[in-house]
């Protein structure tokens, strides 16, 4: 059984877990691409913290290291948006290896970059490769609600809530969410700001493509959350009096010609203690049907996601091929060689 | 597009609702059987409770419907365990006719019923025909468990806990459950109890199926639920003093010799006020994981998975195919020929 060789594109926190859980699902890593300066020309065990030596370096050449590893997959975890992305799609079809992408909107980024999307889908195709984001919106926030949606009869609703900490992701991100602001400031944001599409926006253009219903209508609008009493922001080492801003809530609504419509309902914001990120689904119609997942890892099931899913799109046809297409996501309890058909 | 023909083998509870859901699909119901004098030579809407005719008479013949109506699919809500299920399914493959069956068994009887299956199966694959088991298990019990089981690293052991009401389901169930038995009554019905492999047994068999791990040891206990305060049981019209038995937990254990174990406790109770159907799993390992349904309408989604399931089941090779080997089940917002292979 020949293992599984994949390159390590992006070594970041992401891409050191990923890496470590590769190994230990027996794939060989060929290769590892970065672009900083720390990084290149070390070890990727040392870069990854990994306690040890892979014999792998860092290098900055994705085109010399895809070209010459004989690679079946490249493990992106390089940027969040498809324009950022295109280049490093493009280099792995090119190249003729197969890539897995945890940015957010290579989920399902045929609406809301669609241009980029045909032209990788075709390069994928003409390569013979197969291009997929997958990450913790794999499971949590598409399949597990489309495998629910399959328990129902009727849907007239679909509500998603999901949240995540503020405090986990350091001062840049809490600006951006606008912890501290005062009810005005926050306004101001809002009437000024241009915002990129929300990743739940990607979440749930997959759901809807997954039923086949026709989009009428897509909605967004962004609700400010408001301290209940004085909040301690770890990141930013400040008090948030009562009344102003701890984060927000992006709010993405996308109604159906046959009368269903899907929310997802997406909060960042500062914690108290012992709250949890959440995931939780409605589905309304008959019958009435819920979700939900007490505890929500998301680090780790980003990565487990994206280690999990190789044997996916190794196997999958050729193309852009997003997670709502493969099989069912498996547990994996042996080398991934065992589950790429014909090893 | 053709539309799908079905026949409707069993038309008690769940095959009056199964044939409503199938109705709005846009199925067209060829056939109903029964062996109830009450039920055979009347129109299946007036059996069903469907409020509409049908112009379809239950019969009581399964081989003359089945053989005669060129139907695509029989959804079989007749028994439980494959030992009953034989004949039922044995009809259908040999007339030719794919098979659909909530039996509790059904959904992998290859352990508790080896012989049967093997023998369907190859039934089934001489003419070419498709006999599943789902129902309830299948989502919740089972492909549930196994997509959250996809977003793990590692998995130490598996624990689901699942319960539903003995006030549900009539008198009968009461006793079985052993509803008003002090704890000695209760030990000396274990004692001599010669009771039947537990439907949790067919899901753990199913789960550790579906991950490829190799089963060292298969244990049940059973765990009287003691009422903590004088507890009403409406089905048996009597009240349960404090101390006796208000029903029973079935805990199948299965042990790997990877060192994976999978553990499911069912409880049939009765319920105290307020309290509802459960759904709860535990994937302990890196990371640790849970799932839950808040609400469980067990007879509805009972039903909505039996017809969600049929394409899936026409589109299926030949044999005795469980459900982990089908595709992800999708929600149907379209008549379910819209789903099958080539219509």
């Amino acid at each position: 059984m020949n293992r599984v060789r994949a390159v390590v594109y992006g070594v970041g926190r992401m891409g050191s877990i990923a890496t470590r859980l590769m190994l230990d699902k027996g794939v060989d890593i060929v290769g590892a691409i970065s672009r900083s300066p720390q990084k290149i020309g070390r070890d990727l065990g040392d870069v990854a913290g990994l306690g040890i030596q892979t014999n792998v370096l860092v290098e900055d050449d994705p085109r010399a290291v895809l070209s010459s590893r004989a690679a079946d997959i490249a493990v992106l975890t390089v940027s969040s948006y498809m324009a950022d992305m295109f280049d490093h799609f493009r280099v792995c079809a090119e190249t003729g290896v197969n890539a897995i992408s945890l940015a957010e909107e290579s989920l399902y980024p045929w609406r809301t970059s669609p241009n980029e999307t045909a032209r990788l889908d075709k390069l994928a195709k003409v390569n013979g490769v197969t291009l997929t984001g997958s990450g913790h919106q794999d499971v949590y926030w598409l399949n597990l609600v489309s495998l629910m949606m399959g328990t129902a009869h009727r849907i007239d609703s679909v509500v998603g809530r999901a949240s995540w900490n503020v405090d986990d992701y350091g001062p840049e991100v809490a600006g951006d969410q606008r912890v501290g602001d005062t009810p005005g400031d926050f306004r101001r944001f809002l009437d000024s700001a241009d915002r990129p599409p929300t990743f739940g926006r990607n979440t749930l253009d997959a759901l809807v493509a997954d039923t086949g219903l026709t989009v009428t209508s897509i909605e967004n609008s962004t609700r400010p959350e408001i301290a209940d009493s004085d909040l301690y922001c770890h990141t930013l080492g400040i008090t948030v009096p009562a009344g102003n801003v701890i984060g927000f809530t992006d709010i993405d609504t996308i109604r159906t010609a046959e009368g269903t419509s899907f929310t997802f309902e997406m909060t960042g914001s500062v914690y108290q203690d012992g709250q949890g990120d959440k995931n939780d689904w409605e589905i309304r119609g008959e019958p009435y049907l819920r979700v939900t997942n007490p505890v929500v890892p998301t680090q780790m099931t980003t990565c487990t996601q994206l280690v999990n899913r190789i044997p996916d799109v190794i196997n999958a046809a050729p193309g852009f091929i997003t997670v709502d297409q493969l099989p069912q996501l498996k547990y994996r309890a042996f080398p991934l060689a065992a589950y790429v058909a014909g090893r």
